[in-house]
């Protein structure tokens, strides 16, 4: 299976990564989670695309903020919503982690939200529903790993779209640790396929995964000369609890060379845009000056996320096998 | 703003504690939840008030119980509930707490019901919410630090006025740990604007915040001298985990110096009313055979509570900024 | 009161176990369920039964696994559901659990799903209901202890019936930690009711409670003479959690004794049935062969357990005292 997460018929089947997503799905998810940004905003928040579905958050990997986006999206789509936190320890086998996926199957999921924190875990639980032929409940990957992210990758273009209309005129930047960042990766893919021209990456090299390059990326380990000019800037949270070893000295060190500060952002065109997925480490990867200034944009990316969300999942709820 | 809680035109707007609430506010409450007691009872037992709202269970405070009542009257009003357990450790700074309360605006929260164990926590949020330009999202104060507990103070107006139907012939008594009491001072002030003439606190000195009797409140540190005549007597729950140092000896004196027994309860007037907030430690504040007696009103209270929940809930709902 | 499970009328108040539940009412709740089985097939899998009714899973023993299936069935019949897991610290003192449904019912909880330690607690409470006056709140034993897990006995019964059409003439074997083991209990008493005229158990003789026979119920400690023709197979999980002492020498020696493998499986009639409650421990008590073969009916048995727990949620719900 090339891409197992479009069905015969190319619709998404499940999104488990931005990677090879064409960009007329892209595009779809992005135009549907538009309709969606208004309802939030109305009296009565929920629609019925998914009433009397069954979705279970499982979360292997502790998040509050990503589960309770999902959990609000579903709800508004008035869906049942089943949150399930997993332990590590019980899921640290793989033969356990698919009769988990067997009993909830046999309980007639609809649709599994899946947060790992091993890379390619719901790739496993997809390719196992082929195998037992219940690809008929559909996955969204809430973040595997270092690897994928998609939710927030979409989240990221529909908050760029917003602001800038046009994806092919610009210059993006992510900032940061760039080498743990499945954020990175997601924004990356779909960047490119939504025809951003140019597209770098700023970070100490420690931070920064090889063969950036060779992905049509540029790699700039000076923020300064790396910020000129750019029209949308990614600022990524610095996972302390994900570093090992010695790659980074301190967080004020951190700051000093990486943190985005006022001075910094003046060497961006005067529109752009600060993004940050969040949780953010105040003083450490952003200043509260830029954090709450008029170019930051981050909690319309939350807004943004839950549309998108909903938008993710009602797209999915609405295909067969 | 001299009453946060209140919007432009009088209405409330948040409930963060009894103090300073308007009568007319104290008794529509009262009124409001009265209608909503009968509900309760029905066999489908959910009206539509609040049909697709979100309502926020923020409890950076555990309280299985106190959520549980928040929880059951959300759904009653047809909300949509998220709980969000928030350990004490990733609230410690006022920062994180406003990003956080920030993030939930974003994903559009309709309500937050707040728990915190620093007193003023709800008011901090409120403030942020006004400065942001939130104030459509609505607070309710589940209990901060020692401060307050206003929808406790109100179930026990409930329960009061449903007993012993006119509050300006009252003499009230709380017993035990004042100092510590969220309870007894949101029961204090609601009692005092209600009218009722003769509040009275009973506990030993080392429990009983100075300068009680400014407040308008009679001070006794003799159970049986306190108890003479009352007409309403409401124990409080001895908070063991909040008492540091050398307050108290050892629960079985307090029982002795201030349990309530069925001798102390025959100094109050006949038809006196035992009220507790819950939940009780048997043997320490007050005797079984009291808390399971005649008299008490215990169990009723918690019916009210509800009730009294679901009409603040409804009424915030009601009310624009 | 001889069976505290059945109202004056004879008909279902609580489900407390399998020993002593007439077999016209057995009969009722596997019918019942029947008609459930198809409506989590559907699009739209909810039904309005229990709409605005409040569910309590009362949780004193943590089981992820049970409450998802009772939480699936409440939503699926369009109840509220609350979701209370109690530490077994809390809930260590009885007055303390008595005070905690005294409250509960206080809310006017419509029915408790409780899993317990303690054998007999689902029993204490329900004397307790009884006794003040709620026994309009319905009790479903999710568990308690060693004694019994009667919905776990229920949807074997209906994985029985469904693939063998006829109890009055099977053999039946339960095999492995029968000493520690609620579902042999409840599956013995269920069996027994419905006719079946040879119910087996298989184990080494320290997993088997003393007094079997005194049951109706043939004993093997050779599972090769046990599985000798039978046409159901129940296999228990090894509970490792629960074994205290040297009762058994290790997971692979137990696996070499009375693990079911392909081997010993060929003992039995050709079309026999293999059951296990799950979670599965794999290599221990069964083979992933066996497991995971076409004779294996593990995962329907998760399926009719939730249509089960839905059958007897809604006839509770349509009983009064």
């Amino acid at each position: 299976m090339l891409n197992p997460q479009l069905n015969k018929d190319g619709q998404l089947q499940h999104l488990l990564t931005t990677e090879g997503l064409p960009k007329a799905i892209l595009t779809h998810i992005l135009d549907t989670a538009s309709s969606f940004v208004g309802i939030s905003d109305r009296d009565v928040k929920k629609v019925p695309l998914l009433r009397g579905k069954s979705v279970f958050n499982l979360f292997f990997e502790n998040s509050t903020r990503t589960r309770t986006t999902f959990e609000i999206a579903s709800k508004r789509l008035s869906a049942d919503v089943i949150n399930l936190n997993i332990s590590a320890s019980s899921a640290s086998k793989g033969e356990s982690l698919l009769d988990t996926i067997d009993n909830l199957c046999a309980m007639h999921a609809d649709m599994f939200v899946v947060r790992h924190s091993q890379s390619g875990a719901p790739y496993l639980i997809a390719k196992h529903l082929a195998e037992i032929g219940q690809d008929h409940v559909h996955i969204v990957n809430a973040g595997d790993g270092r690897h994928a992210h998609p939710t927030q990758g979409l989240l990221d273009m529909y908050t760029i779209r917003h602001y800038k209309k046009d994806f092919t005129n610009l210059t993006v930047a992510i900032v940061g640790d760039i080498l743990h960042s499945r954020v990175a990766r997601s924004d990356i893919h779909a960047l490119s396929t939504l025809g951003v021209p140019e597209i770098r990456v700023i970070g100490p090299y420690t931070l920064l995964p090889a063969g950036m390059e060779q992905m049509g990326v540029r790699v700039f380990s000076d923020i300064n000369a790396g910020l000129k000019d750019v029209d949308v800037i990614i600022m990524l949270r610095l996972q302390n609890e994900r570093m090992t070893g010695a790659l980074l000295p301190t967080a004020q060190e951190f700051f000093k060379s990486y943190g985005l500060t006022a001075e910094r952002l003046a060497l961006a065109k005067p529109d752009a845009i600060v993004m940050h997925p969040g949780p953010m480490n105040r003083g450490v990867e952003i200043d509260s000056a830029v954090a709450d200034g008029p170019q930051a944009v981050i909690l319309p990316q939350v807004t943004f996320g839950i549309a998108v969300r909903m938008a993710v999942m009602s797209i999915l709820g609405g295909h067969s096998a």
